[in-house]
């Protein structure tokens, strides 16, 4: 049996609401629900039927583990506040490093899920990358067995590497779902209707995910096709952001060096 | 009956290829298919198990339309050459207008499919966009019924606002394939895999198959996370392009207007 069974929850969110469910789907027992907030502390607690509190001194101390999924900034907050002996802490944020939480616990470490999480979506976590780390081999290897419980793909990997992911994560989700919206809002003010992109948005996602993004590359940038782009530029004469954008991507497209 | 059901494929590329699957599947017959290249017209042919030429002089002059999938410079080129007199052609281009075939024929029009092809993947046409435009009525209606046998979604569309689509669809497709392809970048050149990113990916696609990419948008500068965003830049400092792009972009997303 796994050494971790007991989970607390700190922070209320999207990644804690996640994980949360994910990590009661393997048997194991959620304690309790901490936040700031009282009402988002509830609501998740409700949502989990454990129990809750948004006072930093009635966090439960017997758990195995503790999950911190507050913002960036909060996390250094939160790690100067809590004291857990050598009780396990892990945070689940890509971009800190995770000596952050040394000063918590003699125990600690990283679970950072790569995905983007909605409030309003579920997420079948089996299929969502688990980024793990500790501060020694026995903590590692707890880790990873509970990662294992939720998802089919575990991989160690170090803070450096861990924020070079969140970088190209960054890319690769946020950026690309502002091409989305650009795209939105480019048809919406000429009446026209985003739902007619989407099947087209999803098989672009599709493709890339047997084939590498330099086969996948269509357009008129990649076949240095100038009158095309001449014409957009044209069309974007009353939008000088997207048409920076548009410029400096099509630059890229024919100019990346692999 | 559809009046139209004898058709010749001018152009053997992706476009016409998953065309001409999709038309033999409602039991419509490719009289033949035409492209300046031998190898690619017969390398198509065999697939439709139909005939074909590379001989302008040649082709089948008794088909009831006449489907030209070449470049767009092409389009414009074949358009002069082709003396159709009244048998209907169309075009597969989202940024041509329609007027460019008039000289080819009385009766003219556009099929665009709203859809990224490539030769590798099998694609469901019954979910692609079929936009269409015809120069009468007549013709328009011959062109819906054939449409909406072979796609759920046929719409009405005129030049003007099919480039728009276009445009959009560079936004949506192409240049987010980009952001994929920079993600690609920045991993492998930091030992790390691109494999990892690829659940990310679909769920970012699949997400704005519901929600507008708006309400789907994540990411620090959604959240005005500027120590995020400094560490990114720290990070990019030998990738100036890159550098430039995540600037440009991040600035977007703060600034966009709805």
């Amino acid at each position: 049996m796994n050494e971790i069974q007991n989970i607390v929850l700190i922070g209320a969110g999207n990644v804690a609401t996640h994980f949360g469910i994910a990590i009661q789907k393997t048997g194991r027992q959620i304690l309790q629900v901490y936040s700031r907030t009282e009402s988002s502390a509830k609501q998740l607690a409700e949502k989990l039927n454990t129990d809750y509190t948004h006072d930093l001194e009635k966090i439960n101390r017997e758990a195995d583990l503790y999950i911190i999924s507050v913002s960036d900034s909060a996390t250094g907050v939160m790690a100067v506040k809590l004291r857990l002996n050598d009780r396990m802490i892990v945070h689940t944020s890509g971009s800190i490093s995770m000596e952050i939480l040394r000063k918590c616990s003699g125990s600690f470490g990283v679970l950072y899920p790569l995905q983007t999480f909605s409030k309003s979506r579920e997420v079948d976590f089996s299929t969502v990358p688990i980024c793990i780390e500790a501060n020694t081999n026995e903590n590692l290897k707890k880790l990873k067995e509970l990662g294992e419980d939720i998802s089919r793909k575990v991989v160690e990997i170090d803070s450096e590497h861990r924020k070079i992911l969140h970088l190209a994560a960054v890319f690769a989700c946020n950026f690309s779902n502002f091409m989305y919206r650009i795209a939105d809002k480019l048809l919406s003010e000429n009446n026209s209707e985003f739902e007619l992109l989407r099947p087209l948005i999803l098989e672009t996602a599709m493709k890339v995910q047997e084939m590498s993004p330099k086969d996948a590359q269509t357009g008129p940038a990649i076949r240095n096709d100038e009158r095309i782009i001449i014409d957009h530029f044209k069309m974007l004469k009353n939008y000088p952001e997207l048409k920076s954008i548009y410029r400096i991507l099509s630059e890229g497209i024919k100019g990346i060096r692999e």
